[in-house]
């Protein structure tokens, strides 16, 4: 009989689900379509029977699933397993969504914050593979965050710890969505780059991304880097801009909590060598000489997959350690 | 019988060293020159004999000593309990320090760094008593930091975390003595307070601080914080510039670990409630409002013995550990 773990990465448009094996083997996966506005029951009910159907297409046994484990967006009370607002799904508010899906699965289930399962999937088959402290940041629409100390994801007293995109680097400058001013988020996250490069043309600055502003009235951050690599000066500078922030956000993790391993995940990171090398220039240039060489700075190598791997692991650390502390179960 | 717990705080001047009880009580405590240039094998010695008359003149027995802690500043090798380098004791390079010491005494040592061990002291029986995530920090010279997720202390993948001071506030700011640009220690450290008034008055800006730089030849932090309650503007421009550094480094320690409870220590905290309210001030203007509320910032409460009252808790925390963990000891 093999050990089957579920891995569940809840976004605003889809639910990504996906079965492992005892090793972190994907065996299937899939995904559908969230659909937040039918309600937290429906979406629940939804997840069950798409794990059921999964199982039974891969021709595997309802009764080899030990724990699944999800992830969702904050904020949340992850300590006692509830979805307290989401930003994506209004009609999530205080729901109790471990035990719903506990209780609609009847297995065990694990939840935790989305970017913390995708960090905890790095860190335990991908990028952070081989070491004990590591931070994760996703560059997406914002900038998440998961940190990792001795081996163990931090929470923070609240559960709403390694919100990184929120790390202020510059006092007083651009306003970011949560209101401060001066996020990293509000810099160097794919939305913000796109947003600097339309606001720097509107303002009269010549580029060749003039014209794909015009045609569809919108940049994104893929345009960014592709004109970048066309010798265009505004995305240099757009680039650069975003590359020091993010240098920045580095210098900052490596003084607070020291990783081994810096991980950046997310859309961006399509980008390449472009974005990494920049990076790291910055880094060096910014970070105290004597702390230089300390860290490694690397893409994530798990893809979208991420979330629910970290989710699934998650999942099978719960159960590792209930037979650890020898309660029957 | 008793057990009695020995905490060790070495600075560049002075050695602090206590004994405690296992409630870690002060029974006693005393203070010698550190005398760095005589080398590491005849501080160590000292360090012992200093120990012993302690304990005699308190009447105290050898035998009850479970453990010792010693506290030290970086950068050193705290897992392999190696003293690596320290500015202000040359001859300590490479110093096997937890091994001599603890073969001198005869009992098991635990080593750390300063600020952490004054961080733990707090956490243990201080301002953090109550909280499992805090972090702390230590005005003086430079600022010093320390930081615990879920009851643990932070250490990072050299030993070297939580050197929060060197978190970059303002990029391209003010050269730090690390190297760095802009670091918080370059504007909110005692001295660096102190500094900033002193290039100011150089510069020609009116003080009443004027005459107490042309008197002595040099102003004090204490001296900002006097002028200023004293009405001078100058000082409360420097002051608040100072608190603004501070709130900015709490706003980004919140978003990284999320502690409850963030702690300020040193001679700085002596300025009392006008630095405090004017750090809170400052933090709820910066920070993020659905997070404002969720975290206390106040003032340490051992003053100096923190560091000797941390150490000693160490030494506590090793033998209750090897204790849980059935070794025979």
């Amino acid at each position: 009989m093999s050990e089957i773990f579920v891995g569940i990465d809840v976004g605003g448009t889809n639910i990504k689900i996906g079965c492992f094996d005892s090793q972190l083997k994907l065996i299937c996966k899939t995904s559908v379509a969230t659909e937040a506005d039918m309600g937290p029951e429906v979406v629940v009910d939804k997840m069950a029977q798409t794990v059921e159907k999964l199982l039974a297409d891969a021709g595997l046994s309802w009764q080899d699933v030990c724990a699944a484990g999800i992830g969702t967006p904050g904020p949340a009370n992850y300590r006692d397993g509830l979805i307290i607002s989401a930003t994506n799904m209004p009609k999530f508010k205080n729901i109790p969504i471990r035990r719903m899906l506990s209780e609609r699965l009847g297995k065990p289930v694990v939840f935790e914050n989305d970017a913390n399962a995708a960090c905890w999937g790095e860190y335990v088959v991908g990028a952070g593979k081989g070491v004990r402290d590591m931070v994760f940041f996703t560059l997406g629409t914002g900038i998440g965050g998961g940190i990792i100390c001795d081996g163990k994801l931090v929470h923070g007293c609240g559960g709403n710890g390694a919100e990184l995109g929120h790390i202020i680097i510059y006092p007083d400058g651009r306003k970011c969505n949560c209101g401060q001013r001066g996020c990293v988020e509000a810099y160097a996250s794919a939305n913000s780059t796109a947003k600097r490069a339309t606001e720097a043309i509107e303002a009269g600055v010549q580029s060749s991304l003039k014209k794909v502003l015009e045609k569809r009235g919108e940049i994104s951050c893929k345009d960014v880097y592709e004109h970048l690599a066309a010798g265009d000066e505004l995305a240099r500078q757009i680039a650069d801009e975003t590359a020091k922030a993010l240098a920045l956000l580095c210098v900052n993790v490596l003084h607070a909590t020291e990783p081994k391993r810096i991980v950046f995940a997310g859309g961006m990171i399509a980008a390449g060598d472009i974005l990494l090398n920049r990076i790291r220039d910055y880094f060096n240039e910014q970070i105290w000489s004597l702390k230089a060489e300390t860290v490694q700075i690397v893409f994530a190598t798990l893809g979208e997959d991420a979330g629910i791997i970290g989710a699934a692991a998650l999942g099978k650390q719960l159960i590792a350690s209930v037979k650890n502390s020898n309660n029957i179960f």
